[in-house]
């Protein structure tokens, strides 16, 4: 069985921090060392027992999770890099894969072999170490998107990692990641903002927040995501989601056309097939 | 106090089912008559005693909530107008108003003055009798869209039956009820099916399907809305519909000029506002 003697997390927000309490509630690990920007934060962390030791450095760690804002990599790539032990394995959590690579191919050159890009499909609703939970993984999906550099053996110690936090692990391209994620997440954030939006800035905003329901509510949840970490996304990510974008406003440009003739048939045609591939997926069906 | 001897319930789904056990709980009515399309449905509701018999006709009720699916209201007015007695007012439960009120027009001729329109904000994810609450509209708006020929005693009766259920009443225009629905109940509506609908159609829809997540579950929650009801408020509603799709498609292309730059620094600022705008809707500020 893999296990890591010394982790390093950078960045121990919830991500992080949820990663650290699932490893050691997995018995994966040794001593995990804390590294951040917010000096409160990794206190809280260490007071919650969710590190063991605060520190600047990933010093030497088997296994390095960076889960910072996908951003700030570049930097926190390029420190680690001149300081990485033989044999360490670092990971990440981005929720976009291309720019990750590319930032890591940029500042690890060819210790990139050890970087092993990954992508938990987890909830950031709430944010910082306060939020960490060892359960927040269970049952959540992981991909991993390796690189051809990648070992056989770097690649199943990430597995394995995932593995024990009780998420389900699958592996994409960074294409095939970014190009999924950009349909199936990218955009819905991106056309609830707008909605949001939209209606903020109109003489009668508050006349139409007045009478929203919880349809809207519901429909427009992930518009209270952290705007800094989906600016980072949709920057990062922004030709697969231009064509996510074009594909929708195609979609809405068929439905303006069936609305203007007043197909009600069509219209609910399509209303039903939604329907129908919605319960699928809900049921399970879909996988 | 106002006090109704009999009440007809046309259609004892969800929000007509709910709407007589309100009335009762409240003991604001006498006798409840139930009529409809489903013979099943109806012995369901006698057995439940959110009726407290089954009719074919509205007969000689003093309250009569017509809550059917909108595409019927003209053939059910029809039915009833013939036979209603002096004094009796009619109200509906309807998603739009211009339409409702054409269809009233039609077939009550003289005796419009007698039908105060008004549409209760009641999810209706659920249907049918067996989902019916007293508690369903505690708490819920329900706006009236009086005409100009009602008395002030029948927009009393109407409003004193639904603020019984524990609605909050307010007071619209059939015009501006269906732009303001148009905008945060059918465009949302809309914009999740059409989601959902390009996602499915797609070939590697299953692929799809499988990465998505909680945030997708929210935004298209909507979706698995009853098709042909959303098919009767599309159509009834199709030009502020229509004038809503313009506008939201207008701002997806100010996104996606935004996202063709790269322009960080404005995405962030337009989801910053976008969330800031929902968070102030949340907390009570907006009403």
């Amino acid at each position: 069985m893999i296990r890591f003697d010394r982790v390093a997390v950078i960045g121990v927000g919830l991500i992080g921090g949820s990663f650290a309490l699932a490893l050691k509630q997995a018995r994966l690990c040794g001593h995990v060392v804390g590294i951040g920007r917010s000096a409160a934060n990794l206190a809280l962390a260490k007071d919650m027992g969710i590190v063991d030791s605060v520190a600047t450095q990933a010093g030497d760690a088997d296994l390095i999770l960076v889960a910072t804002p996908v951003a700030q990599f570049a930097s926190v790539l390029a420190a680690i890099a001149p300081r990485l032990k033989p044999g360490a394995i670092v990971t990440d959590a981005g929720s976009t894969k291309r720019d990750v690579v590319a930032a890591a191919r940029a500042a690890l050159g060819a210790r990139i072999s050890r970087f092993v890009p990954a992508h938990p499909i987890a909830g950031a609703e709430q944010s910082g170490a306060a939020a960490a939970s060892a359960e927040l993984f269970r049952g959540r999906r992981v991909v991993l998107a390796p690189l051809p550099e990648n070992s056989p053996e770097s690649l199943q110690a990430v597995e394995a990692a995932w593995a024990a936090c009780g998420a389900r692990v699958s592996r994409m391209s960074p294409e095939e990641h970014d190009a999924v994620f950009a349909a199936v997440s990218h955009l819905p954030h991106l056309l609830a903002y707008a909605l949001v939006h939209e209606f903020a800035g109109r003489d009668n905003s508050a006349q139409l927040f007045g009478y929203a329901a919880g349809g809207f509510r519901d429909f427009t949840r992930i518009a209270s995501s952290h705007p800094e970490m989906w600016r980072d996304i949709c920057v990062a990510n922004r030709e697969p989601l231009l064509a996510e974008l074009e594909r929708y406003a195609g979609k809405l440009r068929a439905l303006r056309a069936l609305l203007e003739r007043g197909d009600g048939a069509a219209l609910e045609k399509l209303f039903a097939e939604a329907r129908a591939a919605r319960e699928r997926w809900l049921s399970g069906e879909v996988e």
